[in-house]
């Protein structure tokens, strides 16, 4: 035995533990060969001057380990690891991460997935979240049901009934921590039988990977002034398509009724199946909502999806699933077993802040708060830019779509200088299965800005794509 | 025009509402059919003997959803809908949702996935949420980090290092809300280039789901006292292996440090993947935790998983995954654009708990809490269950397993009498592969149990037995 092992008591590492790497290390790299005698505790005591309990410790979790064996009055031995089959490398140094440099600060936001940042209810989620956690304590140790929390299930049913006129019962709904954990569940259900999905182009790009990463072929259909449109779908040969009826995202456009119709006569016809994503239903400031596809045929092959990413927090991850009653079957089959995939914590709170009426008055103040955001974006947009310019898809939600005129500096061009400008735009290319788009339009978002940033913000973005 | 409009001023629903329920029902029925003229606002108003501004109320709703058009000076007509291409069925009765029946309170609860009821710290959860809250205001009006709060990932990485002897960066590492969404993750990254994973028999049965749902072929492999049969697993063909080394999944058995050496062996030999579950590594009763797979092949094809349900909460739904570096460039190519899964509240609740010591202390006070249930477990155990009896997998976590010596009634008949003393066992045999055990085995969780609760449901199962 000629290794040496080296104890520092500066070190703020145990003794025992020093030398329990010490050994470690030997026995990996093969330094200390298989079925070698250690040291008695007593002479290696005495040879690092230090206690035989540091010895004892380190050898006994070496031991524990299986590194060492012992045998009766003869002490401990190197276990045979086949470390010569496996020189292991020794471990990477210590990556001490830092924290990545906190994103850019843009003085205008237009990102449309941006809410007012005043905006939540942070004294009425307090009080909510108390009331919950007192309720439910004794809950905590259990897991809850896979599905969600039945009251809150309940509180939806009513609430999509009255406001979407989504007609279901709570075994059909299940809450989800956003969108695309909605989407794995319908992908999962669905791709038994079918292979292909159908887009909207321009769509959201989100449904397009969730789709993609479950294999499915994806399909994009171009979208017209009335929605998707039906007879491309038609000639696309996809089973299932997903679809935002209501608020087209994000060309905002609204599908007609008679094209709904039609829509769903497409999904009865041969066990299609159509996803509804009613993602911003609630925040609709010209005439009064647009009732769900849903609503429309309760026993139809359609899924709905809903959120409170929009009006309430995209940092909550609360969101919702409606599944026809002819997926019910599979839906318990497969996810048997699967455990509830939001906080019960922030479910039981979200069912206060719905029973206590809260949700209810939050969604008026928001439609009011985003409404006058809303106009006074489109005043300054027709105060700044040429009568060139169309506005696509007013009315609703927290964006508009600004199509330029002819001899404009392109889209790449524009949030170059946006961006020098600190002016943070989303690409609307982004939504394109092309990656690009025949005309240039902008995704001008609205919900982050206050009033000043609005007005200064269109104006220097008129001025950029001159 | 021969239809009836009937408006009740005793209903709740507001009488512009009323007739726009009617005559939405017409349109889609065909009793109104396409391009027929409605009555005048004043007219209809005289004959119902209502206001104006209820007619114009309704009409301008279907109006703006498309079940009317208007022309010019000459009113509202019907929509053209194809209805009679869609004799759309009337909605389904409401289905008042009934709150199911609450689950059994059981007198005995030995499920082995029960935490003591009272020890979730919530005072201290409170606290930590109210800090939280405080501090993320103006960060819950945005999406987060897909990956999850860089602060949580970096305070995981600083405690599994100390902990379990983890290696790794920030970076590698994600927040899940539960063992299935980690999977769910996994198993998109590696189905591009594996078709079939190796599981432990006897073993977990939601990876077995998660797997199976993902496509792949499960393949059962014998567990052996020393952990997962390695010769079985080479024989098995699995490129991809889930594995529970420091705690067998349900054995208990501790996989010794060669044979770890031998699996990541295997696992270095042509692009085969580790997958450790090391989900209750922090309740260890006896000698020192095992350090993980993972710390001794920081950069082998190891994915680790743990969580916090079994120390904390299972309801909070709060784990974690650390993906090896070859997998990361793949993890965000596929995960580009989507969200984080758990709430940015909850994360940082999480933060608080961990930055303030909580946690740590939380782990010690646990630790002392089930050794005591785990201690007097086998004491009472011994008592009660005669010299045959074999305990299997002390010394760790929240269950210990019963094997039952021949001559006993079955693990049916043992359920059945069980059932009826108000006693819950969760039934051994589904966590086998065949869903039978050649042999009586019972799980036996104390978690959930206090001292008489233990005494007590130990004495009346083992009468059980006989």
């Amino acid at each position: 035995m000629t290794l040496m092992f080296i104890l520092n008591s500066n070190d703020s590492t145990p003794l025992y533990k020093q030398l329990y790497n010490q050994i470690r290390a030997h026995v990996l790299s093969g330094k200390l060969p298989a079925n070698s005698r250690l040291p008695s505790v007593r002479d290696l005591a005495a040879e690092l001057s230090t206690s035989r309990n540091t010895i004892e410790g380190a050898y006994q979790e070496l031991y524990a380990e299986g590194y060492l064996y012992s045998k009766q009055r003869s002490g401990y031995f190197v276990s045979a690891l086949q470390q010569d089959a496996s020189p292991l490398a020794p471990p990477p140094p210590r990556q001490r991460g830092r924290q990545p440099a906190p994103a850019t600060r843009y003085v205008y936001d237009f990102h449309p997935a941006r809410l007012d940042p005043q905006s939540f209810p942070a004294p009425l989620w307090r009080k909510c979240f108390l009331d919950a956690l007192r309720a439910s304590t004794g809950d905590l140790t259990q897991y809850g049901e896979g599905q969600g929390d039945w009251r809150l299930r309940s509180l939806l049913q009513d609430y999509l009934e009255r406001s979407r006129g989504v007609s279901c019962a709570p075994e059909q709904i299940v809450i989800c921590p956003g969108l695309q954990q909605s989407l794995d569940i319908v992908a999962h259900l669905l791709q038994a039988q079918h292979m292909a999905v159908a887009v909207e182009d321009p769509g959201y790009h989100l449904p397009r990977a969730v789709f993609h990463n479950h294999g499915f072929n994806v399909v994009p259909v171009p979208v017209k002034p009335d929605g998707l449109d039906l007879a491309a779908l038609r000639a696309s040969g996809c089973s299932v398509v997903y679809v935002t009826p209501s608020h087209q995202l994000p060309l905002g456009y609204v599908m007609p009724v008679a094209n709904r119709l039609q829509l769903i006569d497409w999904a009865d016809s041969g066990g299609k199946q159509i996803i509804e994503d009613d993602y911003d239903s609630e925040l609709r400031y010209l005439g009064k909502p647009i009732p769900s596809l849903q609503g429309l045929r309760p026993l139809g092959n359609i899924v709905y999806l809903g959120t409170f990413s929009k009006v309430l927090s995209p940092a909550l991850r609360l969101s919702y699933l409606v599944l026809p009653q002819a997926l019910l079957s599979a839906y318990r089959d497969r996810f048997r077993d699967y455990f509830p995939t939001v906080s019960l914590l922030e479910q039981r709170t979200m069912v206060q802040f719905m029973e206590q009426g809260h949700w209810e008055r939050h969604v008026r103040r928001m439609r009011i708060l985003y409404k006058k955001k809303h106009d006074l974006l489109l005043q300054v947009i027709a105060r700044h830019f040429g009568p060139g310019v169309k506005v696509v898809g007013q009315g609703a939600g927290l964006h508009v779509v600004l199509q330029l005129p002819d001899g404009n500096p392109g889209e790449a061009e524009i949030l170059r200088r946006a961006s020098l400008e600190g002016i943070h735009l989303f690409p609307f290319s982004a939504t394109c299965a092309s990656g690009e788009s025949a005309v240039t339009r902008l995704l001008v978002g609205f919900g982050g800005m206050n009033a000043v940033e609005i007005e200064q913000g269109v104006e220097l973005l008129s001025r950029l794509c001159d």
